[in-house]
């Protein structure tokens, strides 16, 4: 697989903006990329780079205010496509497309697919999608592409806290990409059938047990209900940001006589939540956190849906994956 | 010991200056007290707080841009002293004097002293100061207390990466304090004996083995030395900042044929930097960092003074302490 790197592009944004001073900002998986980059735009501008060296998890995990205070003007930001946020210095987002042959991928998965199947995708893989869609025509399958709200730019496309193409009216999904932290989503947002199609492992795979990831859930809001103490978790990377929300819970948390605190964090950690000492948290920012990383955690953490089943609000029954979509 | 929270210091500054969304910072070690403070100013004003639950090290360490994005327009900073920091939020801060007896431990600490002792302390134990001096002086020893730069708030205070205060004609410093971390810098600063008189563990003890502190600094620069791409941290937290500083060693480096980038970070982790996968560092943020995590990491990381040896505009006889001294 190879990342293609847009560098004559990006040479070209800066000459044409003329910034003073240049965020370049990478996922982890290309961090290392940022050197090279770095020194070319150097060589090929006037203008000095800094890299971001922090974590970036998505397009909601832009350095936007922290490098106000030093003077960057302009953003460049690799590996995601654009969300609408408001940001203070203008990004210009390049997303990284991965070359892969699928033709051994796709004769294998026809075989698994009978029902009408939606194809979901990350930005990376988007440009595979109607090829996919195509070739499964023609051994006759049904596929249908759904159109995300908001926050997505490609069609069919999802991000790990927004599933909102999945909303169409098929049995089962195909999701082309790496790993399993995006059709893990899809699987327990939808409860429907997930089978992966993987072009870096170049093998078929699926999502099962979403229905002991419900058991777990349940047991944690159960837990939760002990608590007197519950501190409720504002993110504050850029796109992650529910105030409103996160005061709003405090509120209704103090009705219930919960003692109930609004924590500002910008990534959650084991140790930070261990420094604060609450019985119990729930998560208002990235969403993941909340699911994939409980069993890091002593304490358990909930997310905004959970809490309503918590306070009486929501019927147990009616447990939903928090997503945060964009109108 | 008894951390002295001023509650109703904090709850008449916000009745005075109302704010509507205050932020609420402390120490790691304090962290615990936030919950009963936020449910206290909220009760007693009509304030909406939010608590920063993520790490605060120092007084440099100052959450502010981030913040002003969500709204807040006070921050009540607890636990340390007030440095000079351009700050977008108004800070107040409150030092945290903790109460301990120490006739103890003068008693035992006077045999230790022979020559002209500098006495030097952190901000929750400066008020012990002038008591200590008398009750020295009442058994025959000679103390000096120094006063530091602007940065420093009382006469012989040091912070973890500012000892100006030491800067006076003594043989050896009584360092009145918990843990280790403020006396070592000391040491290694000085290159002064340091007697550590600790109210919470109440023990006297000494810091030792300066010189082998040396020699690792030393064999890290030559390692450094290796290195072909080399990055450059520019801390982004408010009082950590030494954005020119890390541009001139980028193009030092540059003209010494070292591929060289800065690289700004929050938070300097060795997962951070093994992302970035440079083979050295040079560190203009926290320089305690440096210093004291060096073997949790995996390559050579540099300060500012170390950086001119490297590229041979310091002698190697030359090597100081990194401190952020402000004039």
């Amino acid at each position: 697989m190879t990342h293609n790197i847009p560098i004559n592009q990006i040479i070209e944004t800066i000459k044409q903006r003329q910034p003073n001073l240049v965020s370049i900002q990478l996922p982890e998986g290309l961090k290392r990329k940022a050197q090279k980059l770095s020194e070319t735009i150097e060589e090929k501008t006037n203008t000095h780079t800094l890299i971001s060296g922090d974590p970036c998890y998505g397009a909601c995990d832009i350095e936007d205010w922290e490098l106000k205070k030093l003077g960057v003007d302009l953003i460049i930001h690799l590996g995601h496509s654009e969300i609408p946020l408001n940001t203070e210095i203008e990004v210009v987002y390049y997303d990284i497309q991965l070359e892969t042959d699928l033709n051994n991928l796709i004769t294998q998965v026809t075989k698994k697919l009978d029902k009408k199947v939606g194809l979901i995708t990350t930005i990376q893989h988007h440009h595979l999608l109607q090829d996919i869609k195509q070739k499964l025509s023609e051994n006759n399958i049904k596929t249908a592409i759904g159109h995300g709200d908001n926050a997505i730019a490609k069609p069919g496309q999802v991000l790990g806290c927004n599933f909102s193409a999945t909303d169409i009216d098929v049995d089962q999904y195909l999701y082309i990409g790496t790993g399993n932290f995006h059709p893990t989503g899809v699987a327990y947002s939808t409860n429907k059938p997930v089978i992966i199609l993987d072009p870096e492992k170049q093998e078929i795979r699926e999502i099962k047990d979403t229905e002991n990831f419900q058991k777990k859930r349940y047991a944690t809001i159960a837990k939760a209900q002990k608590a007197s103490t519950i501190g409720v978790i504002l993110g504050t990377k850029t796109g992650q940001t529910r105030k409103k929300l996160a005061i709003q819970i405090k509120e209704r948390l103090k009705k219930e006589e919960y003692k109930a605190t609004v924590i500002t964090m910008e990534e959650v950690t084991p140790n930070r939540l261990l420094q604060l000492g609450y019985d119990a948290y729930i998560n208002t920012g990235c969403p993941r956190i909340t699911y994939d990383d409980q069993k890091r955690y002593r304490k358990p953490i909930l997310t905004p849906n959970e809490h309503e089943i918590l306070v009486g609000d929501r019927d147990w029954s009616d447990l939903k994956f928090d997503e945060i979509r964009r109108k």
